[in-house]
């Protein structure tokens, strides 16, 4: 991404403030010349430690910062120094080690890659400056949020130190600067800080694989059942609804299968926790993990959903959709048929609209909660009513939704060519698994048992029942 | 909802900071693992003093939390102290008076239910430790938002206490957690903050249960019109109707009119105000609660809208309309009616949609500027500037769709069955009276009076006018 | 706006807290009122100084806020002050410079127009009061905000002064309020800070002007080619679509030319660092611009994209649409023809309706990431995916619809009449240039070359090479 070297859109550079606290860079890059503008622009005085200042295009940097050589600053300088240069340029800064004792260094260098060993950018310039405090903070940070303060892209700041007060002070400037700091504790979680940017949507890699087989799974069955053998069984020819209807049919099946996997954990989560009959355990690395991307499913889920309902609303757009209307009116007037309307056929087609319609309404609430500005605004209460009440409205409606729109061709034999059931009998299976599922779970008998446990009851011996039961928990 | 004991979507636990400062908690529940997880991550040391704590499974708290005994813990903190058990065992704690006196306690605890009469439980709590400082926070919090760090449900911290410096130090701490702290005064409060999570939506109950009486009126309204009387009348049976047909007629009008109930308080406020010649008087409590449920009725109407949007874009994919088309197409052969194209009918559909569409689109960017992340970054007279510009804009355009769908019907005496009005003159009234009231406010007459009165003015004796009409004011 | 005096759906007034610290206001209006009623909720103690207190209905202020003469509150607060008057009536408070000297004022007007030369209401301030403090902040703030506790309207407050002490405590105190405080450096940045409101939407001005120009040529070119000429040659009347059919041929070509107009400047700069061999200049300023507007270029072209959808999806509700099947029908009947299904264009139009879904789903996509929200959950990294790679998927498949719309059309001489091409042509040509453009950049001869001058290097002499290859910029 290319960067405006100023921010038109932000504020312009203000005269600088001669009385705010100094700030030094090492290096003079893009990412320098942003941070200076940045701290410029946030009352602060700023020193750029340069290897051969003179060559430095000055006008590059806002009015009113200082370029000097590295010595220069590293002596000037007597709080916070950031270094702006590459890790393996580390080494050519020993020079600066007498100077720099006691000030504070600011690492906001990124890794290269994944690596299982060897130790961060920021430990080794600890090693380097032994006598320095050394933090990481602002890798997260692109040059251009630095510029246009922090209007995309992330404004969160991970800071990580093994000197408290150092930490702290880096903290306030972080948030002086318009970000948003989140404490990660000792230096030694700076290699993970590092990598952070290099692994893209860490927790979304799961769900959309699991969404994407399903997706493949269901495609290649329909295409199957009612494409492919047709045709190599009576030469039927329906190549052409590859491109749309074939996957218009099978995003509802993906969408409803999801929605179904978003609420499956819990159940599972609760009926171990009445087998075990405490909650006092961890549970297995599978089901946590699929705890935790509950989210993201739902989010897939309506993803498919949405997909579906433009798919749907273009299907009367085509060109098939019109030759078909124009042959059956052929049809029915040379049938000499003046009505041909299907009372049961018209309930049906309104009934599923209707429940598909509802349905992706809720989903879309869902969704909408789930936006973390709009989800700030609820306590957790609101946010747990919304996502576990509107979730199993939703999953109601939308099985509802194939129920009707399956109709009674589940017993038409018709249905079953080659021995394979329709895709929404299929598609019906896992939802109805949860309803029922939910349904049970909800029964007092073990409802309430599941309320004790969840309040800390255990089974007597396993924990002094008054430690138990007073343990206040949030959930 | 079941809590991933440790988030793996977070950072994993890092080395305790063995410099940061101590924090304390009394009881061993979810709660309480929690939040040592985030104080952990966040560069605190913490103790957790349970009953028993040899019986407490210390594998489910972070590394390097210290579990031990309540005294053990309440003699070694000197900092805050978290009370994490429920309230009524609020009294097994005296023994900890001694050790916990001049520190702070941080309650966290919910009401059971709501209370007319009777204390908080952190009024109670600092009853029994009258030497303590209690500070009342995090109960919004749950215990999931503490550990995936915030990322979902509430990041509002509600925070009181009598004693101000205990309170500062809490506000700190919120804010070093990654939460929101909202400081709500004296100890008086708890009792609110407590019952705050047992309230659902509070702003939402009266809007919500407006439109949807209005829903239901049109509904039964349309019913009775179009398919009952018919019914009764004649035996016409268009009962098929009832799922999505009568829906549909009925939601544009729940629309038109909701919308048109956010901004007639308004107006009645301005008409007030002209009244009255003063702004210094408040206004009656219903007007008062109208004006502050105006955000909600106006997405209460998008809904509508956007329901409105989708079920008309399916009219197309019924059976019904399949069947109507073929049985046209064939009265029209028979008829030898080569074309049944009627412009002006063709111009009435065009321009309706035309201005329904466009009406939905201003309605959407209205939704989207009611989005906290959005409005955030608007300041106030670019909000001002969308809510009552483009709300006004959405109105007319909403109108005229209504006006371009009635076309010249509501002159035809057939449009009057057993003498009811078609429904879309009923869903005209209140729209018309708004936009006219607003064109007359506008008028010079009114709208200089009205900007002076706002401005402070007030008819002379009322007040000193040099005082009023140097009071500034953002309005 | 009309301001509800005491917000309902805020907290209660809670009782005042006699020990928080003491803050004055001079002036009883509005805003002085809301901000009274924010203070006392945050836990300060509040006086405000009125000319003529007796006059001032306390009923409307909090409980606990003392109303008092202006002089018995500049004497009593010893902190910080908001003078909430109206500019033109500061001269009117040289009375007080004895007793506010030393103190802190913070001035919260506004511009009442925007003004080339002439001193800002707060220098003015600062003139009058030369021993005092003066700070200019909260003057973007509404008093809404103030009372409703920043819910909607901005939560960023600008802050600026010369007195570096002064402007931290009010960044601290704005921080208390619940406001995101920005520090915009010293007083001279106080003109600017006071003009911000009157300016609506800066960075939207350019790109709204560019698309509707880019919307009216195409609109009348359509208008002109395929209604009004027909017209004037063979008098064929197809005015009715005006309203709605030529809008939705028009919309799509202005997504997809704006669409393409997001990605060109991009490579117009990597073009130019490519030529200049340096990144180190500064663009030509009209690029800068433009670089800076691409997010709003790409909403606005998402804005097009999804009328474009609506309107499609609404073509078959339109009673031309209705009359045309009918008489097809009866055209093909009286044919005789039984099935005139054409399986080209079943292909043809089923694939520019799944390519034009796809494109719109991922632009969608998009659309959201760029909600501040959830741009502000993304790493830079991320966002940067998202932006550039669905970008350029989004673009890719826009334009695959278009040329899947276009099929063979452009090669049939009916296609030009009055030697007019095809829309679809026109505004095929800015995106195959982009296309290609960014296809040839990704070459390894180029794409090296470029990835090298953005690592800082430049061709030998211009800079020496250490400094440059060790510049680290997160870009």
């Amino acid at each position: 991404m290319q960067i405006a070297l100023i921010d038109s859109s932000g504020p312009e550079p203000v005269p600088l403030n001669t009385t705010g606290p100094l700030i030094g860079i090492i290096g003079s890059g893009d990412y320098s010349r942003s941070l200076a503008l940045r701290l410029v622009l946030s009352g602060y005085r700023v020193m750029v430690g340069s290897r051969c200042p003179d060559r430095v295009v000055s006008s590059l940097f806002p009015d009113g910062v200082e370029i000097c050589s590295q010595a220069e600053m590293a002596a000037a300088v007597d709080g916070m120094v950031f270094v702006a240069v590459y890790p393996e340029y580390y080494p050519t800064l020993t020079g600066l080690r007498e100077q720099l004792a006691g000030k504070v260094l600011i690492d906001v260098s990124n890794a290269a890659q994944l690596r299982a060993e060897g130790q961060s950018n920021a430990e080794r310039l600890a090693e380097i400056f032994p006598r320095s405090k050394v933090v990481k903070a602002f890798n997260v940070v692109s040059a251009w949020a630095l510029q246009a303060g922090a209007q995309d892209g992330s404004r969160q700041v991970l800071v990580c130190s093994d000197h408290q007060d150092s930490k702290s002070s880096v903290l306030q400037l972080a948030r002086q600067l318009g970000f948003i700091p989140v404490d990660q504790g000792g230096l030694r979680a700076s290699k993970q800080i590092e990598e952070a940017p290099l692994i893209l949507f860490p927790s979304w890699g799961g769900p959309i694989l699991t969404t994407f087989l399903i997706f493949l799974f269901f495609y290649f069955y329909i295409f199957l059942r009612s494409v492919l053998l047709p045709y190599l069984d009576h030469g039927a020819n329906t190549f052409s609804q590859l491109p749309l209807i074939i996957v218009n049919q099978t995003l509802p099946v993906v969408a409803l299968v999801t929605l179904a996997l978003v609420y499956l954990p819990g159940l599972l989560a609760a009926v171990l926790q009445l087998y075990r009959e405490t909650k006092y355990q961890r549970f297995p690395g599978w089901l946590d993990r699929w705890l935790c991307s509950r989210k993201q499913l739902g989010l897939l889920s309506f993803l498919a959903a949405l997909l579906h309902a433009i798919y749907s609303m273009c299907l009367t757009l085509r060109k098939a959709a019109h030759y078909n209307l124009l042959n059956e009116a052929y049809q029915q007037v040379h049938a000499g048929l003046e009505d041909s309307r299907v009372e049961s056929q018209v309930w049906r087609s309104d009934l599923y609209l209707t429940c598909g319609i509802l349905g992706f309404g809720v989903l879309a609430l869902l969704a909408i909660t789930s936006l973390p500005s709009v989800g700030n605004t609820l306590n957790w209460r609101e946010f747990t009513f919304v996502q576990s009440g509107l979730g199993y409205a939703a999953l109601t409606l939308s099985t509802m939704h194939t129920l009707f729109f399956g109709w009674n061709f589940a017993f038409l034999p018709r249905s079953y060519p080659y021995h394979m059931p329709p895709v929404f009998l299929l598609a019906l299976i896992l939802p109805c698994v949860v309803l029922t599922g939910r349904f049970l779970l909800a029964l007092p008998c073990f409802s309430l048992k599941l309320t004790m446990i969840r309040r800390g009851w255990e089974s007597p011996s396993k924990l002094c029942e008054a430690e138990a039961a007073q343990n206040f928990d949030n959930v």
